[in-house]
């Protein structure tokens, strides 16, 4: 496949609240030929994943943003197609942030190798690659459950919750899911065996959610902020723990929510209940990646653990799809097919 | 000492706001006398601290609330007058969660007796009592001060803030106090060597906070909540620590403050600086109490640590005393003189 065109998702303008096509620029130039050192490597699936719309503005954060005329930031599954750089060769399968483009130079930082064998290649993006990891860490070091215990899962059928819920299960909580409409908490307990699933949509959610959490709630995995977090808060319990690792409702927001301001009650939550609130990202916890993989790749082989991809074709349709993530409309982890899996 | 009336401070009715006069009711009754397995305590100190506002208030709470007509909960310093249960003669000092009272009866739980030549008994109360607990167990466990790190105490001249800045300086941190005065600002850095201490009512508090933390906050110690916190939040530095105890701005309330709703503001602190924010109660660390004592105490005796105690006459000044405690009227440990310390 002698390409010659390398296209590029770069970043056009800073988004004012929800971005818009135009923020975005799809770009053409030559496919780069790999210097001393470097790989050139084939984009299969590029993930995308909330915290993009984090680099998009120029808030402070943990993370430098892409700027503006960049290649947007993002994990990728590749294959190498031409290799100056010892321990790659073309046909490698590899996980790099390589972003939103069909071809990407790397010198190897970053890029590890994948054994296609293990595991459909796309679940490096999800289950296996960092929104698992993220739930895996999240949840054992920060969410620490117990047997007997309940959890709820904010964003449960999409790539963080749906493993968060699943693995709380795994370790004897009653897990509840929240989703976004119907279809998603059918899904989330009839295939993924939560015990109960609440859509945030419905006008008695808080009611809902008191209801499916007859104890208390003793760990609420915090991924999405808002309204879920407001109906969470009356109802947990002494000593509850909440890992904070997205806050996507309010990604978006331009101004905060009218008054009053909420952060009085939050804090007498805190002391009186002794709540822990802790965020995290998933490189904090950087040296489990191996406990992680082994331990999830166990589970997911002995049928205790499923996901559900989502998947958009071709590179231009990665903002809309984007869009459309924080909005709530994919449908389990999101993967844009950016050229076809040799291994698949 | 042949005494004959008791006198009590009751609940009168629940404040709405802050507590007043006619909140409180002195009634005298008769002395009574201990019953076997009964010991009749006679109050030397009383200890006035700012959970006992939660106390008077029926909202759900990690205690039960004193109930209307009962004797005000509180922990004292006492000499038993009379004694029907084994292991406590008269004469012995103890502590106990006695009362608002001269005289109480105890079957002896919670009652513990004080060596007098440990130090003086007041600072059962305080620097050697709950407080100082408070403080140690919060800033080691929670807060986990790293040398070189910078801590920020609120209430910094009070009896916990007090404690806490001065292990945090005998741990290497920097310890930036904030109090009410200017008074108490120089008490707490010449005398209790904190590095600064800001006053909370100037009216740019918040650029001198920043200022005396060039290197960021890496642990504040919160127990008054509100405009302190405020100024605290955007100095966060990655992986900060907040232990929570107490929110004493916030105790008399009736109303949440105007918005916006700022919780969404503090969730993007919290995941995006992976901050811990973390509610406890002193009791949560009981099992750390000898070890607290025997460290304290060292401290104390090494001259490293110090205490400033501010004594009130009089049980029938209780009230307003307490009163004052929410407003910061007291100047160190707030400690009621009920009868002769026959120690002192």
């Amino acid at each position: 496949m002698p390409e010659t065109v390398n296209r590029q998702v770069l970043l056009a303008a800073r988004p004012e609240g929800a971005p818009r096509e135009s923020d975005f620029d799809l770009a053409e130039g030559p496919v780069p030929g790999p210097g001393e050192g470097e790989v050139l490597c084939r984009t299969i699936h590029l993930s995308l994943d909330p915290y993009m719309r984090g680099r998009m503005s120029d808030a402070k954060s943990y993370a430098k943003p892409v700027e503006i005329g960049q290649v947007m930031e993002g994990g990728a599954v590749s294959q190498v197609v031409g290799s100056k750089l010892s321990g790659f060769a073309p046909g490698d399968i590899v996980f790099g942030y390589t972003g939103w483009q069909d071809y990407a130079l790397s010198d190897g930082r970053g890029l590890r190798k994948i054994d296609p064998a293990l595991a459909p290649v796309s679940t490096a993006l999800g289950v296996l690659g960092m929104p698992g990891m993220t739930a895996y860490t999240g949840l054992l070091n920060i969410g620490r459950p117990k047997e007997g215990e309940t959890l709820v899962v904010a964003a449960a059928s999409g790539a963080v919750g749906s493993v968060v819920g699943q693995i709380g299960k795994i370790k004897g909580c009653r897990a509840v899911g929240v989703a976004g409409s119907a279809e998603k908490c059918k899904f989330v307990v009839e295939e993924l065996g939560f015990d109960a699933c609440l859509n945030h949509r419905d006008p008695d959610f808080a009611e809902q959610l008191a209801v499916a959490c007859p104890d208390g709630i003793d760990i609420y995995y915090e991924n999405v902020g808002g309204a879920v977090f407001q109906a969470v808060l009356p109802l947990f319990n002494f000593f509850a723990r909440m890992p904070v690792c997205g806050l996507i409702a309010q990604y978006n927001a331009t101004e905060l929510p009218p008054g009053p301001n909420q952060i009085p009650l939050l804090m007498r939550a805190v002391l009186t209940k002794r709540l822990s609130i802790r965020g995290f990202i998933v490189w904090d916890f950087a040296d489990q990646q191996a406990e992680f993989v082994d331990h999830v790749n166990g589970w997911i082989r002995e049928g205790r653990l499923k996901y559900r991809e989502d998947f958009v074709d071709g590179l231009e349709n990665a903002p809309q799809a984007f869009m459309g993530l924080l909005q709530g409309k994919n449908f389990g982890k999101l993967v844009v097919r950016v050229s076809p899996d040799p291994t698949g």
